[in-house]
């Protein structure tokens, strides 16, 4: 039987903790699944009194993770201490320089510096895994990467943040506005003391520049994805969405078109009868295509202690069983840097006008669109508040440039009380 | 750069000659991923002259499978014949004994001889693989095997015949009966000439066999399935299920009770807003429960040549970039024979009862219940057709054996006009 395989924990909050206790609970069934036993040899922390409910004390301790990384009887760190640079990025640099296996869910360190760590690891011909970096406990890295990996992918494409999909079906269900859900998001635990990572698309951002990556064959490039929160989403474009039978999901998409590489974060309207608008609460959805097998759609927890350190183990697992892949499916040194893409695929918009209520308006706004080639599919004028009329409109598939350029006429409109709301309907 | 992997196909059906079709659409990026060319050295099927719409001619022929996987010049044989036994068995064996790895389609192949396949594999360590047997183009293998593999898995299920899933969502969209529905599959290319082995649920029952071995590392016991059809699935029932907040599904479970694996495909009402009952028309689904990740849910296309294929070429690549794992998770000489669950789990159930419309009959039903310890959650007594009324009960969770000696009790009374139906209802 070949030797056990020597972890090393890096970090021990929620997710360290649970990948120990779960080392702890399903050795025999590790082992047997791996061929091999998988030990835990040491590990380290900020703080060595703190209790985290676990027994440490078969494991030696080190206060400097950079040292754990360096330890003689290790093959293997579990990164999950988080934070782009600093401590993660010099032990997760450190072990791979000197020939150890990586396992992280550190997405915002891999999407910063994914190339850099991925180069590191094939140099030393080690495993560099990241299943617990993009979806939680959904093992979509290893559906594309692995699963996938005789088609062609044409879209990838995901709610990947559970913070901001709870809000948004809380304030569907509970007819709350944005700022209460918050703060009641907060006290559950599902959003952070400062929520702008989370609601401002950052940390999806993060983890669909890895899907991109691994998608296309392309180099990771995270400063190139067009990037929107939902801070202002609205009650009523959720409530005029529902009516006209679509949700608002913050929606990562990545497409290669012909001009090249294009990623966006930002809310959308999806068919409310599609498994994406179906999606409720924290739960995340990763939907690939691809040429040959069409679609299939993943989901499941996208966070939290158990569906992390599941995840964690998954990679470990394969390390344990010897695969070593490149990180990215294929060399890094055959990643291309694909352009970002401008063309910007044409789609259908939903917009929200709130105008003065005479004569005219109206005219004004299909004159402004006509005059731009954006047609309209749907339109709808929902009941008045006072003197204000709200009209909805679902476009034909149009050019964001030419439909900002109506929509720059319509809001200048003295007949225009607000700024028009103009959200991409993604196709599903 | 490694060799290349040199492939035959062993088949040249829709399956068979989509994989062709990819290999030679995709040789390219398949070299990229794979970090070694993916070609194929021979091909055989039953009739040579025959026009399957791809270009064969670099290919040598053989018209005998097995001495197709004889061959010298062939490291992976890739079986998509069909048939559990035959040519298909032979060839496969002839493989693995010679040293070469086999990826298949075959599920009844593997659900009545899996362990002795996968122990020919062993021995001669080469790849096993059959992610295009369980649910098409969706990667559920690989998720069990490798990406929940540091869970201990609790359950596993899914709906994985399409034709079943195809009739009993057009029985409900259409409000035609199970026997034009039927017709109209067969029409349509979704369900065969002989439909037995889809509606009657053996092809998704060797799935599940399949998922089960690997979810709780037990020997393949396909013989201890429960097995149930669509076939008497009223319109009526789907209708008065979908009046009650559910749908019927084809439903595929495999659970480790105290006292051994229960496997069960049977005909299950769940509720219309989970994800299951929620799926449409042909595509698969299947739903994994772990300790640590709870749920995760994966659905796609089901058949079909490109997810097929597809599937297929996951585990090609996975050959190529040197993954040989135990087909069934662990050795074949661990997996646990594991005794036919006998308990069976409790569960809600769905009743209709046609009734004559008479005082006193609804006291016959409760006190019958009653009298087996089966409780009433909802009762629904429907419109009358002329002296005839349909009682719709859900009942709370009860012993399938308690409710069935209520169930004759009414059945034998003579104000019951039709035999009771009970449907299961799964918790999702």
């Amino acid at each position: 039987m070949t030797a056990p395989l020597r972890l090393a924990i890096a970090g021990l909050g929620t997710v360290g903790a649970g990948v120990v206790k779960l080392v702890q609970q399903h050795g025999g069934l590790l082992a047997l699944r791996a061929g091999r036993g998988i030990e835990i040899s040491a590990v380290s922390a900020r703080s060595r009194g703190k209790d985290r409910g676990v027994d440490l004390n078969g494991y030696a301790w080190e206060d400097d993770p950079v040292a754990l990384a360096r330890r003689d009887d290790v093959d293997l760190v579990v990164e999950v201490m988080g934070g782009e640079d600093g401590p993660a990025k010099a032990t997760v640099e450190t072990a791979l320089a000197g020939g150890k296996h990586v396992v992280t869910a550190n997405k915002a360190m891999l999407a910063l510096h994914g190339d850099e760590m991925a180069r590191l690891a094939e140099n030393a011909a080690v495993a560099l895994r990241y299943e617990a970096a993009v979806a939680g406990g959904i093992p979509v890295i290893k559906a594309l990467g692995e699963g996938r990996a005789g088609n062609a992918i044409t879209r990838v494409m995901g709610v990947m943040n559970g913070t901001c999909n709870y809000i948004l079906t809380e304030m569907e269900a509970t007819g709350a506005d944005y700022a209460d859900v918050l703060r009641d998001a907060q006290r559950l635990g599902y959003a952070e003391a400062d929520p702008t990572v989370d609601v401002g698309g950052i940390d999806a951002a993060h983890k669909l520049a890895l899907l991109s990556a691994l998608a296309f064959g392309t180099k990771v490039d995270f400063g190139a994805i067009k990037i929107e929160g939902i801070e202002r989403i609205s009650l009523s474009d959720i409530r005029y969405a529902a009516g006209m039978g679509y949700r608002i999901k913050l929606l990562g998409v990545a497409r290669m078109n012909a001009d090249g590489l294009e990623q966006r974060m930002q809310p959308c309207l999806v068919p409310a009868s599609s498994p994406l608008g179906q999606l409720e609460s924290v739960t995340n959805m990763v939907v690939i295509d691809g040429d040959h097998v069409a679609q299939t759609v993943h989901s499941g927890p996208g966070a939290g202690e158990g569906p992390t350190a599941s995840a964690i183990m998954g990679d470990v697992m394969d390390v344990a069983r010897g695969i070593v892949l490149p990180p990215f499916g294929i060399p890094v040194s055959r990643l291309a840097a694909a352009p970002k893409s401008t063309s910007g695929a044409e789609a259908a918009y939903y917009l929200r006008f709130m105008l003065q209520d005479q004569p005219g308006t109206l005219a004004t706004i299909a004159t402004a669109l006509a005059k731009q080639g954006v047609s309209i599919d749907r339109m709808r004028q929902e009941e008045h508040e006072g003197d204000t009329a709200a009209v909805l409109i679902v476009t034909h598939a149009c050019a964001r440039a030419q439909l900002d350029l109506a929509l720059a006429e319509i809001g200048g409109d003295a007949a225009s009380l607000a700024d028009p709301v103009a959200i991409r309907i993604e196709t599903v």
